[in-house]
C-alpha cells in the first residue's frame, strides 16, 4: 500500500512524530523523534543502542504518527513495518539532513554515542486525520 | 507503580497525549487525544464505537505519551495497562471537564455518536524526558 499523500506531505514539513514500537514485555514504546520521506517510505533515524532501535530489529511492527504543532486536528498516522535499515555515512548524511530542516544547522550537533541507522517504513494502513 | 510526577504534572496541563494500542492485526494505533491525570491514573476519553475503545476491550495494554507543544524535549510516556472503563454521567462529565481545559467551554461541542467513557490507566512503566 503506498502512503497517503498527506503523510508525505506532513513528514517533509517541519513536523515531529511520534514512534511506536514493541517492547520484549509486549508493552508499547511510544516516543517522539524526527521525520522525513522519500515518498515511498516514511524514514526516521536513531541510534543503535536506543530501545527502540532494539525493538524494530525483533519485531518490524511499527506505527509513525505525524502531529502539526499548532494544529492538534491535523495528523497522519502510518501503520507498517521496517522494511530495511541503512546504517553507515547514508544514515549519517540523513540524521545531518534532519538537522538542518528541524534546527537549521548543516551537521547534527550532539555527539553520535554508538552510531547512526536510518529506518525505512512501509506502510500497510495510512490514516489521515479529518481535520 | 506509580506515575512519575511530571507524568502527573503534564497530563494536568494543556497538553495533547498520543494513545498507542494494540490492533486486533498486531499492528499498533497511534492517535492524539486529550488527556488529564486523578493523580494515580492516566485518563483519557473516548466514544465506545472508536477503535481505540474496542482494541482497549480486547487487549488492555495502552502507552500515553504526553507531549509539550512548545517544547519537544520535554514528554513523559506512561506504559500500563486500562484498569478501569467508567461509562455514563461520569465520563460525560469528564469530556466536559477536558472541554473546558482545552478548548474554554463548559460543555463538550460536539455530538456524542455513542456513548463516552474515561478510561483509567495505570502505569507499569514511567519513562520522562530528560529534556
Amino acid at each position: 500500500m503506498a502512503l497517503s499523500q498527506q503523510a508525505v506531505e506532513l513528514a517533509n514539513g517541519p513536523n515531529l512524530c511520534v514512534v511506536s514500537t514493541l517492547l520484549p514485555s509486549g508493552l508499547i514504546q511510544t516516543q517522539p523523534l524526527w521525520v522525513d520521506s522519500d515518498g515511498e517510505h516514511i524514514l526516521i533515524n536513531t541510534e543503535i543502542h536506543r530501545k527502540k532501535f532494539k525493538n524494530l530489529e525483533v519485531d518490524p511492527r511499527v506505527t509513525v504518527t505525524i502531529l502539526v504543532k499548532d494544529d492538534p486536528f491535523l495528523w497522519s498516522e502510518v501503520r507498517g513495518r521496517v522494511v530495511e535499515i541503512v546504517r553507515g555515512q547514508e544514515a549519517r548524511d540523513h540524521i545531518d539532513a534532519l538537522a538542518k530542516k528541524y534546527i537549521g544547522v548543516d551537521e547534527y550537533p550532539l555527539p553520535i554515542e554508538t552510531e547512526r541507522a536510518m529506518l525505512k517504513v512501509a506502510a500497510e494502513q495510512s490514516f489521515d486525520s479529518s481535520g
